[in-house]
């Protein structure tokens, strides 16, 4: 199946990072051509492209973009505060954060002074390729670990996710959403509940538009409704993506996602984040110490990506609330650890989730 | 306070009901003219009113406004007919059911063939003026007994609310958001939290600006936000409304309150219901048996009382999801009795919620 997948959030052609313009999902397929840095910085922060493993990658071909531009070669100083100013465009996920972690211990300092700027833009545009690469097979090595998990199920599977996961978010198929175009490939009969993911409709209009191009069956739920599906229906499970994973398993995700995982346990519901070993931060234990990216009020209070009764035309900025009202707007929220059933990786399923088992299954030093 | 208070919900003027349009709301005060039963009943199913407590005075008034246009009297079933066709305008309710019932046993059938259209007529206003004025003096007694509540909380309260529970949902104060006026009114520093309740909006449109105009310190969060709220700053409690609550507690509400009440158990912050006895239907007990209304998809994917960026010209209607997308939209859940630490009424708050506690509180014998 991933070989006949079309979908891509990113294409990089030479000197040129292809964005699909996701803000104009499900009404348009337009595409934002960056070919600076700046561009692609900008791009992250107004949500042309999204998604933890996506943004990780958009950005190292950012940087591509930074040193390509270049007449002459720069610092090694210059080349960290590019790297500082990106990370400061969606701070939360770890992803990008690993990526430059793993980029600098490549171009360290002495690699980037013994060598020549050509050099460095070779070494780039290769790093760049490779993650996205690695990102395509991860993406479906945990579409597979995904699939074991539902083995002794009924080939009918009811499971609601949050936010999007797809190709979307991703170089490949997608981490929560791959699991589900496994599963249909394998043969199960699935529904998928889609709650919309306030205030920027991830899963109204990104999962929805996903999942119908794929045409599995999906149902838009307000955020609202989680308890009252899990309390009307037989649900089998939750599967969510994550933005950071602390070494304990605390999970930073979507805002609402912590609700979700305190309504599944409620009503004994499996809940399972699905994500590549890339969004494990070790070095750091507990969620709280997680920095939750705050957003806009606008975004609560207005509305921007409204199309007409068509979907054809853009509709001027809506309001939703009285003029100067005040709104609290994180991006993201902390699952703990005790909420999560497991965690589907490309190395396999966590379960149960703690410190030694995260370590086990993720096959990591003990003596780090 | 309830003096100088002048938000209205609706207003009777000898053969008119004249509702405020709360779709319009924040953006303009209009209102709309009801001189049939029909038209009354189109307002309840479009939402110009809404609020348990304010759709079955509407109904009422819609009543009224069927005898008085009438030239000849009906038969008794005529009038039955017309008072079933009300109840289904909005069937979760059941103030309104309520409502209708005791009209009936005022104008039963024998009073009704033994009277004159003229004398039916005046009972009939008589009797929904009567239930209105009853809803004013039930809100304050309420807020009064809200405020006890917090009696020996300090000054400084942070409570969280869903959907709308004011003057706009009453005849009066409100019930919730009552409440958040006699703390005022008694020194209390609020801050209220209110979550924007979709796909309505009737908490970032309605609460956020019923809290402006009283100058009440508001924020709105996303339904999905209300677990990070609770983990991340001290809330003291959450206070909603109801629309049907049965003999042993469980209480129909707005979708989303089911799940605001898991979380707040999970985080161990008290949830209070602020309701009318009214809103208590002792012919059901599990709240099981309550029928949930289920509206229209479009609500979900599409979106039909925006206004532009300076709240001025009405947008034409967005597109939420992919043309063709599936929704769920249940307009309520249940929360059950165990996930409600007291249940705020005008003749006193009921705390621990079961059958026993209810009827003491609500003076009912115990042999029914």
């Amino acid at each position: 199946m991933s070989d006949t997948f079309k979908l891509k959030s990113m294409q990089w052609n030479e000197s040129t990072l292809v964005l699909l313009d996701q803000r104009k999902i499900p009404f348009s397929s337009e595409y934002i051509e960056c070919k600076t840095l700046d561009e692609v910085i900008d791009s992250i922060k107004k949500m042309v492209v999204r998604g933890a493993p996506a943004i990780a990658l958009a950005g190292m071909y950012g940087i591509s973009l930074y040193l390509i531009n270049l007449k002459e070669k720069p610092t090694y100083s210059d080349l960290k505060s590019q790297l500082d100013k990106l990370l400061q465009s969606r701070p939360t996920a770890v992803n990008l954060k690993l990526a430059i972690e793993r980029y600098i211990s490549l171009v360290s300092e002495d690699v980037f002074n013994s060598n020549s700027l050509d050099y460095i833009v070779k070494e780039t545009i290769l790093y760049s390729n490779t993650i996205f690469k690695e990102d395509y097979s991860t993406n479906k090595s945990i579409a597979i670990n995904g699939a074991l998990v539902f083995e002794k199920y009924e080939k009918k599977l009811s499971i609601l996710t949050h936010c999007n996961t797809g190709a979307l978010a991703t170089a490949g198929i997608g981490t929560a959403i791959g699991i589900f175009r496994e599963l249909r490939d394998k043969g199960y009969n699935l529904i998928i509940y889609a709650s919309e993911t306030r205030p920027y409709h991830q899963g109204s209009r990104l999962t929805a538009w996903e999942l119908k191009e794929e045409a599995i069956e999906c149902f838009i739920i307000a955020d609202s409704m989680s308890a009252w599906l899990m309390n009307d229906r037989k649900i089998d499970a939750v599967i969510v993506g994550a933005d950071r994973i602390t070494s304990r398993g605390d999970t930073a995700n979507k805002i609402g996602t912590l609700s979700h995982s305190i309504i599944a346990k409620q009503f004994s519901v499996p809940f399972y984040i699905a994500a590549s070993s890339t969004s494990f931060d070790f070095k750091i234990k507990y969620g709280s110490e997680i920095q939750i990216e705050m957003r806009s009020e606008d975004e609560l209070t207005q509305n921007s990506f409204l199309k007409d009764e068509n979907g054809k035309n853009y509709i001027p900025k809506g309001v939703l609330a009285p003029i100067g009202a005040k709104a609290l707007n994180p991006s993201f929220d902390v699952t703990p650890a005790e909420n999560i059933t497991g965690i589907i990786t490309e190395k396999g399923t966590i379960s149960p989730v703690n410190e030694e088992n995260i370590k086990k299954v993720l096959n990591i030093s003990t003596e780090e």
